[in-house]
Order: structure tokens, then sequence, then C-alpha cells
């Protein structure tokens, strides 16, 4: 279905391999998505998006749980099929109970349609919007 | 600038005078900001959006602050110049900080990075993610 | 402000020099908007567009205004924001009123909020929908 | 194969059955199709966004099909695979004929082509298209 | 599937057939892919569109090969399935290899990246980059 | 004009300033443009993403000039009105020509119209182009 084949663990590089390792052992699962197996032809591009996303997606000012939430918002206006399902499974995971979802979904739906009026009516940004 | 005027309190309806004076005293603030200022030709499109924003955006399963930073989220991703420009203003006035900015940034930028990669390579969503 | 210039009258290529005089013509005005001055540089894309659009956009099981509202609502979704301009214009010309556009407004913002949930949930097809 | 599940009739809240009488009573059908089964979580939601919908395409300045015809192209633009599916059978069953389709479709192809091609080139707007 | 049926080879008209033969002499293989099967119940829009896109993807200052994977990068950004899925698939027959396909992808998820974080911030753009 | 100040160089971090260093040294001048300068707040996102891009950008299966015009491509679809111009410049200066860029244009045209009608009718996948 993909444009590119899954690899599976026995058609791992070392270098994809000691990936696919990392991403076990910080998930503590057996499972690794398909996005990393499609990723896995390129190790350098692999270990680049993973090493990125496990530093941006952890703990900090904003806690994971917020971060999931965000990232299923920006999926949703790509169209990002299989990124709403997984983020939406990730963050089922992290604590988001449905009373969370239901409030996030209407957030997502809010903004969509005030960006798309704002946009097909270009409305200029008030002056004391402007902070740069 | 924009494809329609900005209504002056002066030009305002009486069903988008009572909208303004609702905005006025929920925000506690004389502004009212131009997109407002552009729906108020039609007053019932008024009154419906900010009814419901009223509502969506205030406190429930989710803190007001997480709500305008995912706001932000699907206001970048639909390139919405106005709305990036007011919902920031909103979070930092909400309490968002400097570091908080700064994540919610980093999530933005890694979700669109993942969402063209997998939609370039059309990876198939993991049966393990399916819910419904 | 754009990426490439603005070619006025005397920096034409006679076969773009055709196109503008067709332009002119079929419009009944003077001005050629900054779109054409922008595509002038490639008078076979040019020639190719402009003479698309005539065909496209007149009358047929459509009426001309009905087209121009459909190309306001794309480049709302698109965030185009010349397209916005210059479409709006031109349905205005053609008889829009303020009231058709505040409809206009009304769906494009309603069909993005519910693109957005139903992108967000990845809610499946119905039976009854498939045609093909 | 959504995020959510698909609620049964048996499965709805009372606030949630209530809107859906009104879609069966409205729509003079049986059939509630899917979107309606995943927004029914939220009962808030659905009432708000069923109740909009009705209002926004109902008959007004715009006939409804028109106004399924705009939904459609915002769909498109969306890349909302359930939204292209649900509103070109909802415009059938409203009357659109092959050739109103046709043309519609070749509306949305060409605004989409334009507007990159305006976003890619920055086209500024020609001062003739300022209104606001 | 799709909201129009596929045109089998008997059900075309004759404008449509001339279409099809000049793809199948053209591409020198007797699959004529889905989306001209669709389109084919406009002949008009079928032999415009595919006339265009014989010139536009032909040789010239750019190479077919390089034409493909911009289309594809394109496709990723618009989420087109169907789009990543053929052009991906006409790449590869142009020669595109593995390490083209991989080097591609990072180029996609770093644009789209860098496009959100733009568009979140709404960076104004430098004096030196404007040209028009 | 941006929602984040623009850093001079007397307000960078020293990890910030070792970055912009490394900037203008890889491109051979002293100028660093708005985008590192609004990055600049969090000095390990303005690392990671310049660290990144540099390896992404340069040299490999596919040339410089090609990655720009892919990354030009993905940035008129999502609408970064700052990307376009700042990679148009970079193009140009990598040797794009005009006659280049024209026909980089026809392709991102063309394949924006075909996204939308493929998007439009959900044409389903053809097997032939199925690999994963």
């Amino acid at each position: 279905m993909s444009t590119i084949s899954l690899l599976s663990d026995e058609e791992l590089s070392p270098e994809a391999r000691a990936v696919f390792d990392d991403i076990r052992a910080t998930r503590q699962t057996d499972h690794v998505n398909n996005f990393w197996r499609a990723l896995a032809h390129d190790p350098a591009q692999l270990a680049a998006i993973w090493g990125r996303l496990k530093t941006v997606m952890g703990p900090g000012a904003l806690d994971p749980l917020t971060k999931e939430m965000i990232y299923i918002a920006v999926s949703a206006a790509n169209s990002c099929a299989y990124c709403a399902h997984s983020h939406t499974a990730s963050a089922r995971a992290k604590g988001m109970s449905d009373e969370m979802y239901a409030e996030l979904l209407t957030v997502i739906g809010m903004a969509s349609q005030t960006n798309a009026l704002a946009n097909a009516m270009q409305v200029p940004v008030d002056d004391a919007f402007k902070a740069g």
C-alpha cells in the first residue's frame, strides 16, 4: 500500500537496527510501527528523525500529552491519515480521556473554520498583535 | 487590505453591536479585533462563531492556554497569518512562557515534517492503531 | 514583493502581448492584473493558463458567478492571498451581493470545520456514498 | 478504521439521540452517516455542528445545490476523503448533473493551479482589488 | 471507491478514446491508469489536462525525472494519495534510484518543517530576497 | 511583523552565536536571514534545524539546485510566503535560470491541479502503483 516497502527486522541495516533497538527500549514495547519501517531504508534520516522526536516529545515546559494533542491538531490540518491514527493512539496511551479528546476536536474544528474565514477575507493583522 | 470592509462601532447593526458588547465584557478590554469587524457584516454568523468560540475555548477538560496552543498549531498548518498573530497574542496573555512557545514550535515543526513523510510514502496504518 | 518581476506592457514578448490583448478584449478593461504580468515571463504558460481559464470560467452548466464563488472557496482553503482578493473582486463584478458573499463565507467555514474533524477522526466512508 | 468508535443507535445518549432524530426528520431518510456517529461521543458538539449545518446549507441567497458544490471544492482542497464522498453524494441528490460536476471539477483544478502559482511567485495584490 | 465511475475502454466517447490512444502511444504501454478513466467523463478536460501534462513533463530546461520528483513533493504537501503513488511509480520508471528517493524525502520533510515554523512565527521576508 | 522578535547579533546566546558563525562560514556571507533570527530564541532548535538543513541540502544523489527547486515546490503548496522568497533566492544563487524557474512553475501548477482533481474524485490507486 505504501510507495516503499516496509522493512522487517531481518531486513534492517545495522544502523537502522540500532535505532529500532532504541525505539523499543524507549517505548518499552516490541512493536515498531510502520512509519519507522518505511523510513528505515534511509538509516541516517531514521536516526535523525527518531532522535529529534525523542527530544521534542519528551517532558519539558509542556507535558508529553499536551504535545501529542498538538501533534494530532497539525496532522488533522495536514490531512495525514497515518499520523492522525498513530498520534491519537499515543495520546490515549499517555492519558488522554474521552473528554479531553472531545475538546481537542472542538478546538481543531473551530480553528479550521476561523482560519478559512480569515484567509478568505484576508483580514489585516491588528497592530496590537504584532510583536516582532 | 481585506476583501470586505472592517466595520467601525458606528457602522454595526444592533445585533452585531450586542455581540461586540459581549466580546468586550468577556475579554474585559475595549479592543475588538479586526476579525470580528470583518465578520460583523453578517450578524448571524458573527453571533454563531463568537458564541461557539466562547464555549469551546473556555475551561474544561483542557485548560484555555492549552487550547490556544492547539489553535496556533492548526493556524500554522493552514498558513493563516491573521490567526497565527491573534492566537499567539492570546496564548501569551494567558500565560504562555517563552519556553512553552519554543516547545510548541518544535512540535509543530516535527509534526509537519513527519506528516509530509507519511503522506509522501503513504504508510499504511498499523492495525494496533485502529480504534473504530 | 514577488519572486519574479512584473512585466510592464513595454517588456512583453510578442506572444505575451497577444495574450494581454485578448485579456483586455475579453474583459473589456485596460487593466491587466499582476498575476498575468508575473506569468508573462513564460509566454507559453501564460497562453495555456489564460486560454484554459477563459473556457473554464465562461458560461456552461454552471454560471460564471457560481464559478467565481467556487474559485474563492478553493483559494481560501489553499491560503492564496492574491487569489482571494482577485476572485472576490471578480465575483462582485459579476453580481455577487453582500448576502451571497456572507453565505459563501459560512459554507467555506462550515466545510473547513467538518473537513478537519473528519480528517482528525478518519471517519470511514459510508458504503452508500461510494459511486466508483 | 476511525480513531474513535462509530456509535450505533443503541449507544446514543438521549441528547445525541435527539439530534439523530432531527437528522432523520430533516433529511427524510433513516440513514445517519458515519460522520455523525463519530461526533456523537460529544453530544454538545454534535448538536452545535448539526444545528449550524442545517442553517448554513439551507436555502438563502445561494441555493442548496450551489452550497454543496462549494463544500466539495473546499473538501478537495483540504484533501478530505470522507467529505468529498459525502458531499458529492449530497450534491447529486440535490440535482447536480454530470455536466455540472464536470464543470465544478474544472474550476477546482484551475483554481488549485493558479493558487499554487500565485503562492509560488508571491504576486502582490493589485490596488484595484483592495476593498477593506 | 471514487465519486465517479472509472470508464472502461468500451465506455469511452470517441474524443476520450483518441486521448487514450495518445496516452498509450506516448507511454508505450497498454495500461491507462485510473486518473484518466475518472477524467474521461469530460473529454474536453481530459484532452486539456493530458495535452498540457505531456508538454509540461517532457524534457526541457529540467529533465523529466527532476519534474517527477517535484511532482511528488507537491503531492505530498497536498496529501494526494493517488498522486504520491502514481508519480513515485513514474519517477522510478524514469530512473529514480533508492538514494535519490531517500534524499527527495529528506528535502520534503525539511521544507515542510520550516514552512510550518515560518508560517507559525510569520517571519517577515528579508529585503535581500525581494525581486519583484 | 512576526509573532516573536528577530534577534540581533548582540542579543544572541553563546550557543546561538556559534550557529550564526557556522551559517556565515558555510554560506560565505555576513547576512543571516530573518528565519534564523526568529529561531534563535531557542538555540537547541536553531542548532538542530540548521545542522540538519546543512546535511539535507548539500550535494548527494541529488544536486543542491534540484533540492532548492523541490523546496520551492513544497513551500508553494504550503503557502509559505517567507520560504517561497528565501528558497527562490537560494535557487537563483545556485544557478536556476529563468527557463528552469519557468518549468518549475509549470510543474507546480500541473501537480496542484491534478492533486485537487484526484482528491475531489477520490480516484483509487491502481494496483500497478503499489510497492509496499
